[in-house]
Protein backbone atom coordinates (compact mmCIF):
# COMPACT_ATOMS: atom_id res chain seq x y z
CA UNK A 1 0.00 0.00 0.00
CA UNK A 2 0.89 3.35 -0.51
CA UNK A 3 1.02 6.40 1.65
CA UNK A 4 1.14 9.85 1.13
CA UNK A 5 2.44 12.49 3.47
CA UNK A 6 1.60 16.30 3.32
CA UNK A 7 4.67 18.40 4.14
CA UNK A 8 4.97 21.82 4.87
CA UNK A 9 8.72 23.34 5.79
CA UNK A 10 8.47 26.97 5.06
CA UNK A 11 7.07 28.82 7.70
CA UNK A 12 6.36 25.21 9.66
CA UNK A 13 4.38 25.27 12.91
CA UNK A 14 3.51 29.45 13.61
CA UNK A 15 1.98 28.53 16.61
CA UNK A 16 5.18 27.42 18.41
CA UNK A 17 6.46 30.58 16.78
CA UNK A 18 6.96 32.51 20.17
CA UNK A 19 8.51 29.44 21.73
CA UNK A 20 10.52 28.45 18.96
CA UNK A 21 12.59 30.52 16.11
CA UNK A 22 11.86 30.02 12.69
CA UNK A 23 14.87 28.27 11.75
CA UNK A 24 14.17 25.81 15.24
CA UNK A 25 10.39 25.33 13.71
CA UNK A 26 11.90 24.27 10.61
CA UNK A 27 14.07 21.82 11.97
CA UNK A 28 11.90 20.38 14.46
CA UNK A 29 8.69 19.52 11.05
CA UNK A 30 11.81 17.80 9.25
CA UNK A 31 12.74 15.84 12.03
CA UNK A 32 9.23 14.96 12.50
CA UNK A 33 8.93 14.50 9.32
CA UNK A 34 12.13 11.68 9.35
CA UNK A 35 10.06 10.04 12.74
CA UNK A 36 6.66 9.75 10.38
CA UNK A 37 8.18 8.35 7.95
CA UNK A 38 10.11 5.81 10.11
CA UNK A 39 6.85 4.77 11.44
CA UNK A 40 5.90 3.86 7.97
CA UNK A 41 9.26 2.88 7.17
CA UNK A 42 8.32 -0.26 10.07
CA UNK A 43 4.87 -1.05 8.47
CA UNK A 44 3.58 -2.99 5.41
CA UNK A 45 3.63 -0.19 3.70
CA UNK A 46 5.71 -0.25 0.34
CA UNK A 47 5.86 3.03 -0.99
CA UNK A 48 5.38 6.89 0.15
CA UNK A 49 5.21 9.82 -1.64
CA UNK A 50 5.97 13.15 0.46
CA UNK A 51 4.11 15.64 -1.05
CA UNK A 52 5.84 19.34 -0.32
CA UNK A 53 5.14 22.72 -0.43
CA UNK A 54 8.68 23.17 -0.52
CA UNK A 55 11.92 22.55 -3.56
CA UNK A 56 12.07 18.64 -3.73
CA UNK A 57 15.64 18.66 -3.69
CA UNK A 58 15.79 20.39 -0.47
CA UNK A 59 13.24 17.77 1.11
CA UNK A 60 15.61 14.86 -0.63
CA UNK A 61 18.51 16.16 0.94
CA UNK A 62 17.15 16.47 4.60
CA UNK A 63 16.11 12.76 4.38
CA UNK A 64 19.04 11.70 2.68
CA UNK A 65 21.19 12.55 5.79
CA UNK A 66 20.60 9.46 9.15
CA UNK A 67 16.72 8.53 8.37
CA UNK A 68 16.93 5.09 7.92
CA UNK A 69 14.09 3.35 6.18
CA UNK A 70 13.60 -0.19 4.48
CA UNK A 71 15.52 -0.82 1.11
CA UNK A 72 12.21 -2.18 -0.26
CA UNK A 73 10.13 1.07 0.62
CA UNK A 74 9.76 3.29 -2.40
CA UNK A 75 10.38 6.89 -1.66
CA UNK A 76 9.62 9.96 -3.63
CA UNK A 77 8.92 13.47 -3.06
CA UNK A 78 6.91 15.29 -5.20
CA UNK A 79 6.70 19.55 -5.11
CA UNK A 80 3.26 20.79 -5.09
CA UNK A 81 2.61 24.28 -3.95
CA UNK A 82 -1.23 23.85 -4.03
CA UNK A 83 -3.53 24.31 -0.39
CA UNK A 84 -3.59 21.09 0.75
CA UNK A 85 -7.15 19.92 -0.16
CA UNK A 86 -6.62 20.84 -3.37
CA UNK A 87 -4.05 18.91 -4.39
CA UNK A 88 -4.93 15.89 -2.06
CA UNK A 89 -8.24 15.88 -3.90
CA UNK A 90 -6.23 15.93 -7.35
CA UNK A 91 -4.38 13.29 -6.38
CA UNK A 92 -6.80 10.81 -4.82
CA UNK A 93 -9.13 11.75 -7.70
CA UNK A 94 -6.84 9.87 -9.81
CA UNK A 95 -5.82 6.94 -8.11
CA UNK A 96 -7.20 3.21 -8.14
CA UNK A 97 -5.02 1.80 -5.31
CA UNK A 98 -5.74 2.13 -1.10
CA UNK A 99 -3.78 5.54 -0.36
CA UNK A 100 -3.12 6.06 3.57
CA UNK A 101 -2.81 9.66 3.80
CA UNK A 102 -0.75 10.51 7.12
CA UNK A 103 0.31 14.06 8.59
CA UNK A 104 4.15 14.89 8.77
CA UNK A 105 3.65 16.40 12.39
CA UNK A 106 2.43 13.08 14.35
CA UNK A 107 5.92 12.17 15.79
CA UNK A 108 4.77 9.87 17.84
CA UNK A 109 2.94 7.57 15.20
CA UNK A 110 4.44 3.91 15.29
CA UNK A 111 4.41 1.09 12.80
CA UNK A 112 2.10 -0.79 15.14
CA UNK A 113 -0.89 1.49 14.88
CA UNK A 114 0.16 2.34 10.96
CA UNK A 115 -0.55 -1.53 10.70
CA UNK A 116 -3.38 -1.88 12.43
CA UNK A 117 -5.23 0.92 10.42
CA UNK A 118 -4.63 -0.96 7.13
CA UNK A 119 -5.59 -3.94 8.22
CA UNK A 120 -9.27 -2.76 8.92
CA UNK A 121 -11.34 -3.65 6.38
CA UNK A 122 -13.55 -1.09 5.73
CA UNK A 123 -13.31 1.69 3.01
CA UNK A 124 -12.72 4.58 4.85
CA UNK A 125 -10.49 4.57 8.39
CA UNK A 126 -10.93 8.04 10.41
CA UNK A 127 -7.88 8.69 12.86
CA UNK A 128 -8.62 11.32 14.49
CA UNK A 129 -6.49 14.02 15.50
CA UNK A 130 -6.69 16.80 18.77
CA UNK A 131 -9.38 19.32 18.36
CA UNK A 132 -10.96 17.96 15.07
CA UNK A 133 -8.64 16.97 13.15
CA UNK A 134 -8.02 13.83 10.62
CA UNK A 135 -4.45 12.71 11.29
CA UNK A 136 -4.73 9.28 8.91
CA UNK A 137 -7.00 8.80 6.93
CA UNK A 138 -7.14 5.09 4.74
CA UNK A 139 -8.88 5.32 1.63
CA UNK A 140 -9.07 1.97 -0.11
CA UNK A 141 -11.26 3.50 -3.11
CA UNK A 142 -9.74 6.90 -3.03
CA UNK A 143 -11.36 8.19 -5.96
CA UNK A 144 -14.57 7.59 -4.37
CA UNK A 145 -13.70 10.62 -1.61
CA UNK A 146 -13.08 13.66 -1.21
CA UNK A 147 -10.98 14.84 1.42
CA UNK A 148 -12.10 18.34 3.39
CA UNK A 149 -9.13 18.94 6.29
CA UNK A 150 -9.16 22.56 8.28
CA UNK A 151 -12.03 23.13 10.99
CA UNK A 152 -13.57 19.66 12.60
CA UNK A 153 -12.20 17.68 9.36
CA UNK A 154 -13.21 13.93 11.41
CA UNK A 155 -16.82 14.50 11.42
CA UNK A 156 -16.90 15.92 7.98
CA UNK A 157 -15.11 12.76 6.70
CA UNK A 158 -17.14 10.34 8.64
CA UNK A 159 -19.88 12.44 7.33
CA UNK A 160 -18.49 12.10 3.61
CA UNK A 161 -18.28 8.41 4.36
CA UNK A 162 -22.13 8.38 5.29
CA UNK A 163 -23.18 9.83 2.24
CA UNK A 164 -21.06 8.07 0.03
CA UNK A 165 -22.12 4.60 1.46
CA UNK A 166 -18.58 3.94 1.78
CA UNK A 167 -18.16 1.55 5.06
CA UNK A 168 -15.73 3.08 8.07
CA UNK A 169 -14.26 2.74 11.31
CA UNK A 170 -12.97 5.65 13.64
CA UNK A 171 -8.97 4.09 14.71
CA UNK A 172 -8.59 5.43 18.32
CA UNK A 173 -4.81 6.03 19.01
CA UNK A 174 -3.56 8.56 21.52
CA UNK A 175 -0.32 8.53 19.82
CA UNK A 176 -1.88 9.62 16.14
CA UNK A 177 -4.25 11.91 17.16
CA UNK A 178 -0.62 13.69 19.09
CA UNK A 179 -0.15 16.00 16.34
CA UNK A 180 2.14 18.59 17.06
CA UNK A 181 1.08 22.39 17.06
CA UNK A 182 1.47 24.59 20.30
CA UNK A 183 3.51 24.41 22.70
CA UNK A 184 2.05 22.38 25.16
CA UNK A 185 2.25 19.36 22.29
CA UNK A 186 5.87 19.53 22.63
CA UNK A 187 5.25 17.98 26.44
CA UNK A 188 3.81 14.69 24.78
CA UNK A 189 6.71 14.85 22.60
CA UNK A 190 9.08 14.80 25.53
CA UNK A 191 7.40 12.40 27.24
CA UNK A 192 6.60 9.62 25.20
CA UNK A 193 9.11 10.49 21.94
CA UNK A 194 11.46 7.90 20.47
CA UNK A 195 12.88 9.43 17.40
CA UNK A 196 14.57 12.70 15.54
CA UNK A 197 12.36 15.28 17.10
CA UNK A 198 12.54 14.35 21.21
CA UNK A 199 15.97 14.49 20.20
CA UNK A 200 16.06 17.56 18.59
CA UNK A 201 14.00 19.21 21.44
CA UNK A 202 16.20 18.07 23.79
CA UNK A 203 19.39 19.56 21.90
CA UNK A 204 18.23 22.86 21.82
CA UNK A 205 16.86 22.99 25.14
CA UNK A 206 13.57 22.17 25.89
CA UNK A 207 13.29 20.82 29.06
CA UNK A 208 9.43 19.68 31.50
CA UNK A 209 8.49 21.90 34.63
CA UNK A 210 5.80 21.79 36.73
CA UNK A 211 4.13 24.53 37.33
CA UNK A 212 2.73 25.32 40.43
CA UNK A 213 -0.78 23.67 39.90
CA UNK A 214 1.35 20.34 39.47
CA UNK A 215 0.43 20.70 35.27
CA UNK A 216 3.48 19.64 33.06
CA UNK A 217 4.74 22.28 31.10
CA UNK A 218 7.51 23.02 28.59
CA UNK A 219 10.06 25.54 28.79
CA UNK A 220 13.75 26.40 27.01
CA UNK A 221 16.79 26.65 28.40
CA UNK A 222 18.92 29.08 26.50
CA UNK A 223 21.48 29.41 29.01
CA UNK B 1 -12.07 -8.57 36.58
CA UNK B 2 -12.69 -5.83 39.09
CA UNK B 3 -12.72 -2.36 38.58
CA UNK B 4 -11.80 0.50 40.69
CA UNK B 5 -13.04 4.44 39.65
CA UNK B 6 -11.75 7.08 41.84
CA UNK B 7 -14.37 10.04 41.98
CA UNK B 8 -13.86 13.52 43.19
CA UNK B 9 -17.12 15.40 43.22
CA UNK B 10 -16.20 18.55 45.96
CA UNK B 11 -14.95 20.95 44.22
CA UNK B 12 -14.28 19.18 40.66
CA UNK B 13 -12.61 19.71 37.75
CA UNK B 14 -11.73 23.11 39.15
CA UNK B 15 -9.58 24.40 36.20
CA UNK B 16 -12.86 24.53 34.56
CA UNK B 17 -13.45 27.25 36.95
CA UNK B 18 -13.67 30.46 34.68
CA UNK B 19 -15.61 28.75 32.19
CA UNK B 20 -18.57 26.50 34.56
CA UNK B 21 -20.37 27.37 38.00
CA UNK B 22 -19.12 24.52 40.61
CA UNK B 23 -22.85 23.43 40.58
CA UNK B 24 -22.28 23.22 36.48
CA UNK B 25 -19.06 21.22 37.12
CA UNK B 26 -20.08 18.94 39.49
CA UNK B 27 -23.23 17.98 37.62
CA UNK B 28 -20.33 17.04 34.59
CA UNK B 29 -18.28 15.14 37.00
CA UNK B 30 -20.97 13.09 37.73
CA UNK B 31 -22.15 12.62 34.09
CA UNK B 32 -18.59 11.78 33.15
CA UNK B 33 -18.76 9.23 35.82
CA UNK B 34 -21.68 7.50 34.19
CA UNK B 35 -20.35 7.79 31.03
CA UNK B 36 -17.58 5.54 32.18
CA UNK B 37 -19.85 3.29 33.78
CA UNK B 38 -21.48 2.89 30.97
CA UNK B 39 -18.61 2.22 29.32
CA UNK B 40 -17.13 -0.09 31.80
CA UNK B 41 -20.61 -2.01 32.30
CA UNK B 42 -20.54 -2.78 28.52
CA UNK B 43 -17.17 -4.34 28.67
CA UNK B 44 -15.88 -7.75 30.17
CA UNK B 45 -15.00 -6.24 33.31
CA UNK B 46 -18.02 -7.80 36.47
CA UNK B 47 -17.68 -5.48 38.86
CA UNK B 48 -17.04 -1.62 39.99
CA UNK B 49 -16.04 0.15 43.00
CA UNK B 50 -16.59 3.83 42.84
CA UNK B 51 -14.11 5.31 45.92
CA UNK B 52 -15.79 8.18 46.39
CA UNK B 53 -14.46 11.20 48.68
CA UNK B 54 -17.57 12.63 49.07
CA UNK B 55 -20.39 11.08 50.88
CA UNK B 56 -21.50 7.48 49.65
CA UNK B 57 -25.15 7.49 49.76
CA UNK B 58 -24.91 10.67 47.74
CA UNK B 59 -23.34 9.38 44.82
CA UNK B 60 -25.14 6.00 45.00
CA UNK B 61 -28.37 8.05 44.95
CA UNK B 62 -27.27 10.24 41.46
CA UNK B 63 -25.74 7.20 39.97
CA UNK B 64 -29.76 5.13 40.28
CA UNK B 65 -30.92 7.85 37.83
CA UNK B 66 -31.22 6.88 34.40
CA UNK B 67 -27.87 4.94 34.33
CA UNK B 68 -28.58 1.78 32.72
CA UNK B 69 -25.78 -0.75 33.52
CA UNK B 70 -26.16 -4.87 33.28
CA UNK B 71 -28.07 -6.34 35.37
CA UNK B 72 -24.38 -8.65 36.15
CA UNK B 73 -22.45 -5.59 37.40
CA UNK B 74 -21.81 -5.70 40.67
CA UNK B 75 -21.59 -2.02 41.47
CA UNK B 76 -20.65 -0.64 45.26
CA UNK B 77 -19.36 2.86 46.17
CA UNK B 78 -17.46 3.44 49.16
CA UNK B 79 -16.20 6.54 50.71
CA UNK B 80 -13.03 7.29 51.51
CA UNK B 81 -11.30 11.09 52.04
CA UNK B 82 -8.01 10.30 51.91
CA UNK B 83 -5.43 11.37 49.05
CA UNK B 84 -5.61 9.43 45.62
CA UNK B 85 -2.47 7.17 45.89
CA UNK B 86 -2.80 6.70 49.68
CA UNK B 87 -6.19 5.05 49.53
CA UNK B 88 -5.23 3.44 45.98
CA UNK B 89 -1.87 2.27 47.56
CA UNK B 90 -4.05 0.94 50.12
CA UNK B 91 -6.13 -1.12 48.61
CA UNK B 92 -3.92 -2.97 46.20
CA UNK B 93 -1.57 -3.94 49.16
CA UNK B 94 -4.60 -6.27 49.73
CA UNK B 95 -5.73 -6.78 46.28
CA UNK B 96 -5.70 -10.77 45.81
CA UNK B 97 -7.25 -10.41 41.80
CA UNK B 98 -6.67 -8.20 38.89
CA UNK B 99 -7.85 -4.85 38.87
CA UNK B 100 -8.10 -2.53 36.41
CA UNK B 101 -7.81 1.25 37.74
CA UNK B 102 -9.90 3.63 35.53
CA UNK B 103 -10.18 7.72 36.22
CA UNK B 104 -13.93 8.95 36.35
CA UNK B 105 -12.88 11.79 33.86
CA UNK B 106 -12.63 10.07 30.65
CA UNK B 107 -15.98 10.03 29.08
CA UNK B 108 -15.20 9.20 25.80
CA UNK B 109 -13.80 5.62 27.24
CA UNK B 110 -15.38 2.72 25.20
CA UNK B 111 -15.81 -0.89 26.18
CA UNK B 112 -14.07 -2.21 22.92
CA UNK B 113 -10.93 -0.17 25.04
CA UNK B 114 -11.65 -1.35 28.16
CA UNK B 115 -11.69 -5.03 26.72
CA UNK B 116 -8.85 -4.25 24.67
CA UNK B 117 -6.74 -3.47 28.00
CA UNK B 118 -7.50 -6.31 29.87
CA UNK B 119 -7.33 -8.69 27.17
CA UNK B 120 -3.59 -7.72 27.84
CA UNK B 121 -1.30 -10.72 28.79
CA UNK B 122 1.13 -8.56 30.74
CA UNK B 123 1.25 -7.94 34.61
CA UNK B 124 0.92 -4.01 34.13
CA UNK B 125 -0.83 -1.80 31.03
CA UNK B 126 -0.27 1.65 31.38
CA UNK B 127 -3.27 3.67 29.22
CA UNK B 128 -1.50 7.08 29.30
CA UNK B 129 -3.42 10.66 29.62
CA UNK B 130 -2.90 13.56 27.54
CA UNK B 131 0.06 15.44 30.16
CA UNK B 132 2.27 12.42 31.33
CA UNK B 133 -0.89 11.33 33.31
CA UNK B 134 -2.32 7.73 33.50
CA UNK B 135 -5.67 6.98 32.86
CA UNK B 136 -6.40 3.63 33.03
CA UNK B 137 -4.20 0.81 34.54
CA UNK B 138 -4.83 -3.07 34.55
CA UNK B 139 -2.81 -4.54 37.93
CA UNK B 140 -2.62 -8.06 37.39
CA UNK B 141 -1.20 -8.56 40.61
CA UNK B 142 -1.95 -5.26 42.30
CA UNK B 143 0.00 -6.15 45.25
CA UNK B 144 3.16 -6.35 43.97
CA UNK B 145 2.66 -2.47 42.43
CA UNK B 146 2.48 0.73 43.68
CA UNK B 147 1.02 4.06 42.41
CA UNK B 148 2.11 7.16 41.90
CA UNK B 149 -0.74 9.48 40.55
CA UNK B 150 0.02 13.31 40.06
CA UNK B 151 3.03 14.25 37.61
CA UNK B 152 4.21 12.13 34.97
CA UNK B 153 2.57 9.23 36.54
CA UNK B 154 2.53 6.98 33.14
CA UNK B 155 6.69 7.40 33.10
CA UNK B 156 6.18 6.71 36.73
CA UNK B 157 4.16 3.31 36.67
CA UNK B 158 6.47 2.20 33.61
CA UNK B 159 9.30 2.33 35.97
CA UNK B 160 7.66 0.74 38.78
CA UNK B 161 6.92 -1.84 36.52
CA UNK B 162 10.72 -2.17 35.21
CA UNK B 163 12.05 -1.95 39.01
CA UNK B 164 9.99 -4.53 40.10
CA UNK B 165 10.64 -6.93 36.97
CA UNK B 166 6.69 -7.05 35.97
CA UNK B 167 6.19 -7.51 32.43
CA UNK B 168 4.15 -4.05 30.97
CA UNK B 169 2.45 -2.61 27.96
CA UNK B 170 1.67 1.00 27.26
CA UNK B 171 -2.26 1.12 25.68
CA UNK B 172 -2.54 3.25 23.01
CA UNK B 173 -5.79 5.42 23.19
CA UNK B 174 -6.99 8.58 22.16
CA UNK B 175 -10.56 7.90 23.51
CA UNK B 176 -8.80 7.05 26.95
CA UNK B 177 -6.23 10.13 27.32
CA UNK B 178 -8.87 12.45 26.44
CA UNK B 179 -9.64 13.68 30.28
CA UNK B 180 -11.88 16.36 31.13
CA UNK B 181 -10.11 19.00 33.00
CA UNK B 182 -9.86 22.33 30.70
CA UNK B 183 -11.89 24.24 28.78
CA UNK B 184 -10.13 22.74 25.12
CA UNK B 185 -10.88 19.52 26.89
CA UNK B 186 -14.42 20.06 26.19
CA UNK B 187 -14.28 20.46 22.61
CA UNK B 188 -13.14 16.80 22.34
CA UNK B 189 -16.18 15.64 24.21
CA UNK B 190 -18.40 17.57 22.19
CA UNK B 191 -16.72 16.55 18.96
CA UNK B 192 -16.51 12.63 20.03
CA UNK B 193 -18.76 12.09 22.88
CA UNK B 194 -21.92 10.60 22.66
CA UNK B 195 -23.57 10.04 26.15
CA UNK B 196 -24.50 11.93 29.26
CA UNK B 197 -21.92 14.25 29.75
CA UNK B 198 -21.93 15.46 26.25
CA UNK B 199 -25.54 15.97 26.33
CA UNK B 200 -25.55 17.70 29.42
CA UNK B 201 -23.00 20.13 27.76
CA UNK B 202 -25.32 20.70 25.01
CA UNK B 203 -28.07 21.43 27.34
CA UNK B 204 -26.47 23.93 29.40
CA UNK B 205 -25.53 25.82 26.36
CA UNK B 206 -21.43 24.95 25.46
CA UNK B 207 -21.11 24.97 21.61
CA UNK B 208 -18.23 24.67 19.00
CA UNK B 209 -16.85 27.82 17.21
CA UNK B 210 -14.70 28.32 15.11
CA UNK B 211 -12.04 31.35 15.98
CA UNK B 212 -9.81 33.46 13.84
CA UNK B 213 -7.05 31.09 13.53
CA UNK B 214 -9.13 28.25 12.39
CA UNK B 215 -8.90 26.65 15.91
CA UNK B 216 -12.06 24.81 17.15
CA UNK B 217 -12.48 26.46 20.82
CA UNK B 218 -15.71 25.68 23.25
CA UNK B 219 -18.07 28.81 23.91
CA UNK B 220 -20.56 29.19 26.34
CA UNK B 221 -24.14 30.36 25.08
CA UNK B 222 -25.23 31.89 28.59
CA UNK B 223 -28.55 34.25 26.71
Amino acid sequence: MKAIIPFKKENAKSRLGDFLTEKEREELAIRMLKDVLGAVSGSKIEEVEVLSTCSKDEITEELKSDTELKSTLKLTVREDARELNEVLNDVITKEKEPVLIIMADIPLATSQSINEIIEHEEEVVIAPGRNGGTNALLLRRPSAFFVSYYGISCSKHIETAERRNLSYAVYDSFFISTDIDEVEDLVELLIHGKGFSRDYLRRIGVVLQMDKNSKIRAMIDRS
